[in-house]
């Protein structure tokens, strides 16, 4: 499907599925369909006890969607020589924890720097799809899974970051975090369905989406569709990101350290949950 | 002062130094002097209502402690010709608003990485010396700073990060950041005086110093002795922290989005407080 295919069947489908969230999102999410957004609450619950960090190490081998290395680091300066130590990097926004921004999948969107502060700063809704993930490594979060999640959770919350959960952080130091197929080039870990990601964008107050695998699409995506869908509804992704099987499925509070890099399409970024 | 002496002249004040705090620093600071330090509460004050943004965006020409260029961007897919946009950047551990990691200025001190979560979220006191500093960029934050901040505000909170408010955030894109003198090489900014990082090195909670300068140490420091001393206690420093002038003295968090890269001695970071 070329891009421009994509996005028609997009806009099609964003329009058929526009009752689905009629009693399932909180009714604020119905008031934020106004121009001005409402003032939305920074934190999701009381006063934080702990913060879990959501991040990965980054390591020069660290796996990559593209397969090669994307960090390399150069040291400048040594203790032993000059009293100091000091690198350099060289290093793809894409790479370990990291953001997607708008402007990633568009011409001219939101760049990393450019989303506001208030858009890092977010109730967390992690859906856990674990269990199907085991028996299908190509596994997507489908709307019946936020239907899930609402049923047991209630209404999702304003603002929030929605994550998915499939237990891929688990794998980040082997060969399943890519886990190539047998043909030699098809890689099977789960993502975004871009039903999910049209459904989320029909409550315009979400503000992120987040995976734990290397792509907010699945594996075997040959389009990015979910990329084409989401990013240019101006919301950004992220992904990488770790210890999501250590936070609660609702009432954490994500903080995400995104770097502020002029022009970036993204970024390695620091991200902590705050419980 | 070669290190050796700069470290014996460190060492020599403190134990002089000592009774300075008895009676000005929190009862829980003498308990941290036990090997296990006391759990501390993760907020300085009630749930935050907002976040402000403590961080410069970091352009190319971003102004340098050496004066070189230390962040070079390489567009390597770009979204009219890809589909997607995509950058590489180079960039030096220690450009924008960043860490210093203990590892910065010790042979095997902790990296960035390394530094434990609960030391990257901390109640933020902020010394304001913007008087001094607009009369001589040469100012420094003194013992005397620290009293005159604890006598208005009472003891240092348990765990904080002690931050420098100089008025040089507002400098970062003109040539007084730096503030080259007459001689062509000195620069002329503010920093912490060694003898504050010493009376605050007694008091173990203290998670780190940071600055909104380009260093730890004032510019005409001809040897990096606030580094040399804060750094080997094993604990991290910032610099280059925007809008100090923005949030208050006493009562916010500081959430430092520290990157996580392996081994590094220091790195961007996207810094915010919580108030």
């Amino acid at each position: 499907m070329c891009h421009h295919c994509v996005m028609e069947s997009v806009k099609a489908g964003m329009l058929s599925r526009r009752s689905f969230f009629k009693g399932t999102i909180a009714a604020a999410g119905a008031a934020a369909l106004a121009t001005t957004l409402p003032s939305r609450p920074l934190f999701a619950a009381e006063t934080p006890k702990k913060a879990e960090d959501l991040t990965h190490e980054i390591w020069e081998q660290f796996p990559t969607y593209f397969g090669g290395q994307q960090l390399f680091i150069d040291q400048k300066f040594s203790h032993a020589k000059d009293t100091f130590n000091l690198n350099e990097w060289r290093i793809s926004e894409h790479t370990g924890t990291h953001i997607d921004a708008p402007l990633h999948f568009t011409a001219d969107g939101k760049s990393v720097a450019e989303l506001p502060v208030e858009d890092l700063i977010a109730p967390l809704v992690v859906i856990d799809i674990r269990a199907k993930a085991a028996e299908n490594p190509d596994a997507q979060v489908t709307p019946d899974d936020i239907k899930a999640w609402t049923s047991a959770n209630g209404d999702l919350p304003e603002g929030a970051v929605v994550a998915l959960l499939s237990g891929w952080g688990d794998h980040v130091a082997t060969e399943k975090f890519r886990n190539v197929g047998d043909d030699g080039k098809t890689m099977h870990f789960p993502g975004f369905h871009v039903e999910t990601a049209q459904l989320l964008i029909e409550q315009p107050s979400i503000k992120a989406i987040a995976v734990d695998t290397l792509s907010l699409d699945h594996g075997p995506s040959p389009d990015f569709i979910v990329h084409n869908t989401w990013l240019p509804s101006g919301r950004y992704g992220i992904e990488g990101v770790a210890n999501l099987d250590k936070v609660p499925v609702k009432g954490a509070t994500i903080v995400v350290g995104a770097p502020k890099i002029k022009g970036a399409t993204g970024g390695p970024a620091r991200i902590f949950a705050l419980v």
